[in-house]
């Protein structure tokens, strides 16, 4: 189709001018390399926006056209981004959530004695609880009623994150007791969001496993405490984050050492009305692809609806999810939170035998 | 726990209150009904505003107390609204979308001559083809292709809505004859979008099925059109319509008096980047609860990548959808349009192969 | 900081590079603007995906790194964009919505015998009048009303979008020419919405200016109608549309011939609820920097309210925006749409007072 | 229009019934009252739901018709829950920030010896400062630069939240003794984030005032210790919080007792891309009317760019801004975060020149 002499020629004498940019690409990328090594002796930042500056104001003086200042700017930053990338990837440790780091899927067990969960392996996880702990008597009825039913790792919350300051906030420790007393009673874990630094010790002491909130997705303080704590944790995605971002909040616990964690997708927000939130499966499959950690879904929050709880775990199982989350109560009419979303005890008899025998 | 004696008598008096508003409450319904059914009599429109406020004035200059002006409006704006509800209800057809109208699911045949395919049936339908029509080699061997991967529904652009003038804007009239004769040779159907109201006629001449595209999901005189052009409708949702708005798009054509149409979740615009949309999968478990309609998923758009199609269609069918929408190109990175999204057919193939014997 | 010896030699061999570079880059630049040249002269296009395929595998297979392959294809991908920029630019014209094209404000005046008014100009305009054309009464109140409130132009819609079929769809022609009517009578001109291709001539006959609507803003077989019709054009921002697809819709008009356009930003859908839409004024601040056209803010649809209009008013203008939008109906509690945003006239009356003599 | 005999009496007969209606809903709205203040009296909780659940089940049995069983739970559900506002409005204290419980402006005054400055008084606020501390010399230089400049409050980070834990996390309490000394030295009051609950008490001995930011806008952990402090607060709105759950995060401070909160809005998150953020001028409409608390703009965050920061302050302050917050820094191409958004010194001027004399 384009058989123009003219534009054969000028042709080749592009082909011929991309191989000599190459070659002179490839040449600054290993004297960066160079750079940077010697930096990582010096225990030196590598990224140094002043030289950047300079560099781009000598080549902006000599350049003669016809590419603007503006695309030679634009250009050259591309470049030292490239070589910059190049070097750290060669030099430091890349992102720890990532499979580039970590190929393999990375298995997540939540233990205490002889009962043991795990995430990411063969079995798809169901986890299962109220929303809020609100008596003893609901968590031992709960409990028994989860057990019953084969889930092995329980929920319940004992520090509520509510937009009113005047909505029930909780019982604090003695939820987290009776949380726990009760997982211990019935053979369950037990899994128990904490929201402040200064919580994560004696939460830690109740909970088998550790869950950051929503909103506290990017509470990077709490992250880090949490990633000293030395327990599991379940890290639910910001409303509003991007799966960068949910990723990175991941990489706040790792870089602490903690790699026990499982990503929760729980919808984001948006414009729709007839869902509380719009479930994000794109988000656990792009995960799934990024990361070597277990993903999961949180049906509930997503739905904050109880009629299609069933077709979004199969849904989330179907894109790859490790496991499914979801909230059941003994009376969600009575509850203190989220009375509209919780499943009551034959409700969650039935989603167990509509989901068939996928939890393995 | 509520055991003071002060307040269970008070409760006792509440409750005889409440049975006398409920006698009251009824009797109004049944006036209402009256009021509705000799309105119809006389063609006359049930909701008068006018009515309306001469009601609220004269309850608001009535009212004693202690509910204050505003809370009486408010409620009696409710009990109105029931009362109107219930008598267009008894009068009035439902939303012809709704399964309160029609609770056993519509099937949607595409046919010609002796090739079909149904949607809301038995068997998942996989819609199949190219982004835009480009040339009759294209298509010829995109329909050899898709025919012999099991596909019977092959879709087309012929004309494009591009965000620039300046983009590729579609072949047209050439590009359905194209479509359609490559259709027609391989042994396939033949779905293409239309977008404006003067070309309606032209393509139901030569496309099996007419799609409505997301941005012209609220064109309302397009959807009025295609309803009387007599042919199956595929209908996009908005890309930042509500499930509401989308259910409603289905019934500007069922009002014209075409019921074969099948909807498409497309994926909606969010804050998120990863993705080109975000994939909705609620919106098709609420649809399928809300509709009789079938219900299928384009997981290309959605996602605008290549490498989540597989977990996405599993998710798709997981979640209850009739079917899904994917595009295939003989040569994606030549694609006159969306190449960075089309899979080569290589890639179709392992999609298929990935996807197993779920089309029936 | 960084005067470690190693790295300052290191950086000066970094230097030398970049300057080699920067001269191959720029000899490749003007490579690639001959073969433009050229190509313009064959009426060839000038992006060609299979050509970039050829020059990155050629580069790929000479790569000796470090620079891994893909790292390779991504900064020639943004070489090779930055040539083809150029030589576009150089080439062809620029976008007609540009600064860069048109670097003077455009004005564009709406104008029927002696009347007039002027967009972009010294004076900042106000549209008002309904929602919907209902009856002559209505249209003949609003007219006389507005008229001696100062307005110019006045708007009513006689093809009405509605979420539901069912829904007051507007008089249709009737209202055309009641609105006309109305508008002549009282030396107004007369601002209209049209819908459909097919209503684009008679729309054309009656109003002084066209509108598209925000659920149009993408029906590009209407923009290209509309900017044929020969008539000045309000154009809408889609609800879901970013400011750059804003900004090529009314390229779409502007590629017809028509530069009579004024962009009108009118809020876009988010997760807030306490107001219909959320009115961007970013996007009018950028709008002013990016286009030479007129641009005015639709307070109304944006607030869903009456209670915040005066101050988004006041805000619109400070941002710099043209004119403002506003509904007015003689009584809006029994308005066949949108009877919870538009004002009445005493309403009206203080918004002119509040908004002092800010209309030239 | 409608006077059809029938239709006549019929509504006659409503009118009669909607009278009836009204006694007894007054009625039962008396009851629920003293049945509320006994409640108190007896510090029980007044929403009691399965008191609800009884009621309604009660009425439910003994429905008659024609309304179906879900229209009687539903007007129902609205009676009760128009006693329970009724007797809680008349019985409990109104949300704090309500104008319905403060009608008059409340100012915010932040001290320190005598300098001041005041929020929600005659006078405009502007804070400005950098994104992070870096060092001494640059806090120095900006101190110097924004008093020369008018400014009395200015803000710089201590404690950065970044996506990132690889970013730079901010100098902590290092970072806060240089800010502080910094603001002295310079006769300025200093303004600083904090993330972690267990750095409030620190931050409260050098800051003037102590900011929330956006992501820890639902930290309640954080928002109860921050109202604990004795300081004033700047409290963000959250990148996705609703206008009402922004009012609520200052309940949570107003609830320990602290007055002094000026809300900040900054942008929210949406599918806009040529901003960081969409700046919601609608909001701080809303929240004037609702909230007798200061509200301000930052109109820094909201950009994410420098060229429409000017028109953008001037639109804040014209929909009824109290300030507005910008950040500056003496070379912001080398910042250690946000360099593309801060202003340098130079243009800064050109801002504060443009602006004009409104900061009073």
């Amino acid at each position: 189709m384009q058989t123009d002499s003219t534009i054969l020629e000028l042709r080749q004498a592009v082909n011929a001018v991309n191989l000599e940019l190459l070659t002179k690409l490839n040449e600054r990328a290993a004297l960066v390399a160079q750079i940077g090594a010697r930096q990582t002796e010096l225990s030196m930042a590598h990224f140094d926006p002043k030289r950047e500056s300079e560099m781009l104001e000598l080549l902006v003086s000599a350049n003669a056209g016809p590419f603007s200042q503006g695309t030679v700017k634009q250009l050259f930053k591309e470049i030292f981004k490239a070589s910059l990338d190049l070097e750290e990837k060669q030099d430091k440790p890349k992102l720890k959530y990532s499979r580039k780091a970590h190929p393999e899927n990375t298995t997540v067990t939540v233990v205490r004695g002889d009962i043991s969960v795990t995430f990411g392996g063969a079995h798809k996880v169901l986890i299962a609880g109220p929303c809020s702990i609100e008596s003893a008597e609901q968590m031992d009825a709960t409990a028994a009623f989860v057990k019953s039913q084969g889930v092995t790792l329980m929920r319940g919350g004992a520090y509520k994150p509510r937009t009113s300051p005047y909505g029930f906030q909780g019982l604090g420790v003695a939820g987290l007791e009776i949380g726990s007393s009760a997982a211990r009673k019935h053979g369950l874990l037990f899994v128990a969001e904490v929201m402040d630094t200064r919580d994560v010790e004696i939460a830690a002491q109740h909970a088998d496993m550790l869950q950051v909130g929503t909103r506290n997705a990017q509470n990077f303080a709490l992250l880090k405490a949490v990633g000293q704590a030395g327990k599991p944790v379940l890290l639910k995605r910001g409303m509003s984050s991007t799966i960068e971002e949910w990723l990175l909040t991941a990489e706040y616990i790792l870089a602490e050492g903690n790699d026990r964690i499982v990503l929760c997708e729980r919808g984001i927000r948006t414009f729709e009305k007839w869902t509380r939130n719009t479930l994000d499966l794109s988000a656990v499959a792009v995960a799934k692809l990024e990361t070597h950690l277990p993903v999961i879904v949180d049906v509930t929050h997503a739905a904050g609806r109880t009629d299609i709880l069933t077709p979004l775990a199969k849904a989330a199982l179907a894109v790859g999810a490790d496991g499914v989350h979801i909230e059941v109560h003994p009376d969600p009419a009575t509850a203190l939170s989220d009375n509209q979303q919780q499943l009551d005890f034959s409700a969650f008899e039935r989603f167990i035998a509509d989901m068939g025998n996928v939890w393995g």
